[in-house]
């Protein structure tokens, strides 16, 4: 087994954010090995984010950003469960980030759950009408048709849509990535993005 | 007649952005009187506004505010007709001032005309209903009613707020004065406003 020094520890918790004896645990998990000790705390990190998805969140702060040229401009009210995480640097860049994000994306709901019936309906109506000429059996088209809707909530929903920084993530990860590292349930309630013309 | 000197014509000018001619008309027809020449220039101006309200508008920028602390913030689309305006100095002050009064005065709608007509009728029910206790004719209930339903625009409606920097006026007289100062129709379009909580 190799040996787990305090540096090891120490630049896994810089890493990750995690706690003494979580780090200590990870490296002695996995040997030793720094990336595997990563991989193992954030998937404890996941387990424990998703308990705290629970908790009441109703501290926060409004992120804002205007692009160059004032054209276009977002707001997002993201919610944590204390002010004091709501002032961490970090919380106050993730508020900046999801309004820069929200410039470049245009989201038009934060999640599918949002979405009215009709437009949902219509959307179905959409990509069945498509498929209908392709002579495939109802099974299939409906299949075919809910396939496009959850390429379309993708697109449209911006808790799914892929984080303008990281193509790998979606929104969504980036949230609980954070809920993760600092603890809180985080919850972006709404925004709003105004655009010219 | 008192004599209109060129240091009078550029301080009335510097004053209200009006052109060399009209500053010196202004100031003979006033007997070189300085506020009254203003007040000259401004009913002038306020002609030549009313006729630019009906121009197209579809240039602009979106201006922001965020109070301290970030638990507030407003957006607002401020329009003109050109480019060149929206990137005066000017232009960009009066977004981010009717950004600050969306912030500070939350109001609920850009003007009157947008209250829904259901949200209307609610309100003149509920005058009526206060007024109804003191036992006036119908025709005196109904101007009471009308008579406050005026006020509650004065609260709601952005346009006919009192402008939180000077309560002479509201937003409507501001975007006037600036719509004569700039030669430009000037239009707010559509804000947005978030709080947390």
């Amino acid at each position: 087994m190799a040996a787990i020094t305090a540096q090891m520890v120490k630049e896994l918790r810089g890493a990750t954010g995690a706690g003494i004896l979580d780090c200590k645990t990870a490296l002695n998990e996995n040997n030793g090995d720094f990336d595997k000790a990563v991989e193992y705390l954030r998937e404890k990190g996941l387990a424990a984010a998703a308990k705290k998805a629970d908790r009441d969140a109703h501290e926060g702060i409004i992120g804002t950003y205007v692009h160059h040229g004032s054209k276009v401009a977002a707001m997002v009210e993201l919610n944590c469960e204390t002010d004091f995480v709501a002032r961490t640097e970090q919380f106050q860049e993730l508020a900046r980030d999801i309004a820069m994000h929200i410039v470049a994306s245009n989201p038009e709901y934060v999640a599918r759950e949002e979405v009215p019936a009709d437009v949902k309906e219509r959307e179905i109506a959409i990509y069945k009408a498509q498929a209908q000429g392709t002579g495939k059996p109802e099974n299939i088209l409906e299949r075919i048709a809910q396939g496009k809707l959850e390429k379309w909530y993708g697109d449209v929903c911006l808790m799914e849509q892929e984080y303008f920084k990281d193509s790998d993530k979606n929104v969504k990860d980036v949230l609980v990535e954070n809920i993760a590292s600092l603890g809180e349930n985080i919850q972006i309630r709404r925004f709003s993005r105004l655009q010219i013309g």
